[in-house]
């Protein structure tokens, strides 16, 4: 894949690393390259961020063929700029194309095209503790016809996005409720694949949970409606009698790269991790108990949210008001490995030459 | 609520009835009115059919906030403009829009939104016999952040497209293969409202079905995945013993218009309509024993289609080669209707004036 580049004529002016937030401002640049049945994927380039001309028409609106991916990249005291385990990405992001009826994209191609913006939009990386450029691939679906079958054009896009630190006034652990009636997904739905549908049909319940003062939904699934899955944008993990149980692949779950990556660091470390399904009456059960010694969720925003306290049928059970120490230890590693500023798992760092 | 009425310089060619197909030419205007959280609705017009910028950063690529509907405008001997049960369409928008976590828009103006750019456009609606002028009404999200929830600017807009006889060579029986492994909805879910979401979700079954050569996906539901749901764009009707089987309205299925308005007419004549879970082991056992009389979709597109084979694990199930005589009566009489030609249903068509 040869990349043109088309640099901006003026670049913006960047925000203050205190005002970031997540995915509100937006680099210099854009990658992006067009698919047709015939050509396959045709025109990679990079050009200045603007908006683009769509018909009314376009697919994409019409029936949510649109897949997407989210990793960071960030600048360590080297002065390397460091891409965290950007082939499982990749490769997801195949998945997730497959699952939509969409065209696939070379693992190499899709990492060079993420690098090759990268570098290009380097000064945009913020360079405070815990801020990152967040990295946001996608795909989308291109036919201007209303026929509900997959089209036959796409573009891929890639944007960046400087984003603030997640716990800017310390880690403070979430609440979550856990939602009794409504489903993010099913066997045989698309919960194990990062497609926009997915996310749009979780909005509702994430928007009751916050108006009732929880920062999370706790999604249940299963055929009846009471195993515990994942939260929002992260994996759940719980500490429970010193080993670590957290859902099953089992289809309805996306398998989140944070959540391999911990569940590699923890086995490494001696702790065992039992990936299973677990009721949420189990839950309760071991909630009601104190045997819950701690709780987190994994994803690639904040690394690891520590879960203070959870909601279900208007009871909440507290768990702590700290981070724990295990959260922290993976926290703390994680953020290393990032970093590359340790010895531990150098494999997991992509450097961007 | 008062439409700023923008007309097109130069009108486009209309394409020959014939090439007409669905969803592939559109007319020479479009409505838009766009939503803040401050201002609500604002900005209603009429404006000619054409491109719109949008950020790559917009929230319907990522997380596919759109809802949409569908219904059609036909043009009668009388030379009246007429559409068939838009209250209907607008209730269920509304419906789909709450569900996403969208703002709603008062059924009136819907209808006059549509009316008005229907009158603007009403050398579009095409003609000829069995064809129409198709209407789709959508919302998408406008923000331009990458924050998981629900966006705070919306733009609802509505664009016209002439379609052609969904039967060009006469009702042909279609034939549907069983999905035993993809969902498209599940309980908790979005399978009862018409967002986008439900349609990319439901690509891979359809592209794969007609790769074995069936023209539609029936798809199974239930907590056992082993219960009679929907087709693709239609709600499923069974003629068994005399007496019409369709599966309920369980919160997994859409709540057609024309499957309202089916089963309306089935019981004025005095059919048996009974609404309720059919397991796939019934319609097979049915369908051996050559119990099944009739059965048909019913949808927008094509009103009815009658279905003369079923699939399912490699079996093939003849119903029959032609359409059933108590199918071609509800076409037949439903197709009067939307024309305003009887005295049957008066109370079904809205006069574009
Ligand atoms: C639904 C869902 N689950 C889990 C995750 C965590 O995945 P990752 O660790 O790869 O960020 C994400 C975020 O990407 C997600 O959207
Ligand atoms: C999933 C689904 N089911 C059923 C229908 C039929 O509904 P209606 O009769 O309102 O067109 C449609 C089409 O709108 C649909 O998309």
């Amino acid at each position: 894949m040869n990349i043109n580049i088309k640099k901006a004529q003026k670049k913006k002016s960047k925000p203050d690393h205190t005002i970031l937030g997540f995915g509100k401002y937006f680099t210099d640049h854009m990658f992006t390259m067009e698919y047709t049945e015939q050509a396959g994927w045709i025109n990679p380039q990079t050009i200045p961020f603007d908006d683009m001309a769509m018909s009314p028409s376009t697919t994409v609106f019409h029936y949510a063929q649109s897949v997407f991916e989210g990793l960071k990249a960030y600048i360590n005291n080297q002065n390397e700029v460091v891409l965290f385990r950007p082939y499982q990405n990749a490769r997801r992001f195949q998945k997730s194309c497959l699952r939509m009826a969409m065209p696939t994209i070379p693992e190499d191609d899709f990492v060079k095209a993420i690098s090759t913006l990268v570098k290009i939009d380097k000064d945009w990386i913020p360079t405070q503790e815990g801020t990152s450029l967040y990295i946001r691939p996608f795909m989308i679906a291109k036919d201007e016809i209303l026929g509900v079958h997959p089209s036959k054009t796409y573009q891929f896009i890639i944007i960046l996005s400087p984003v603030g630190h997640y716990y800017p006034k310390g880690i403070k652990p979430i609440s979550i409720s856990i939602n009794p009636i409504y489903s993010r997904s099913f066997f045989g739905g698309t919960g194990d694949v990062k497609c926009a549908a997915n996310y749009s049909i979780s909005l509702l319940a994430q928007k009751e949970a916050k108006e009732k003062g929880f920062d999370q939904v706790l999604w249940l699934g299963g055929k009846e409606h009471n195993i515990i899955t994942e939260v929002g944008a992260m994996n759940m993990m719980f500490v429970i009698n010193n080993e670590i149980i957290t859902p099953k692949l089992d289809g309805t779950i996306l398998a989140g790269v944070t959540r391999d990556s911990v569940i590699t660091l923890l086995r490494e470390w001696g702790y065992t991790v039992i990936e299973r399904d677990m009721t949420v009456d189990e839950l309760i059960h071991h909630l009601m108990n104190k045997s819950v010694q701690e709780a987190f969720g994994t994803g690639t925003a904040a690394t690891i949210s520590p879960v203070g306290m959870i909601e279900y049928k208007g009871t909440h059970y507290l768990i702590s008001e700290n981070i724990g120490v295990l959260s922290k230890r993976i926290y703390d590693t994680l953020n290393m490995i990032k970093l590359k500023t340790g010895s531990v798992h150098p494999d997991w760092v992509h450097l961007v030459k």
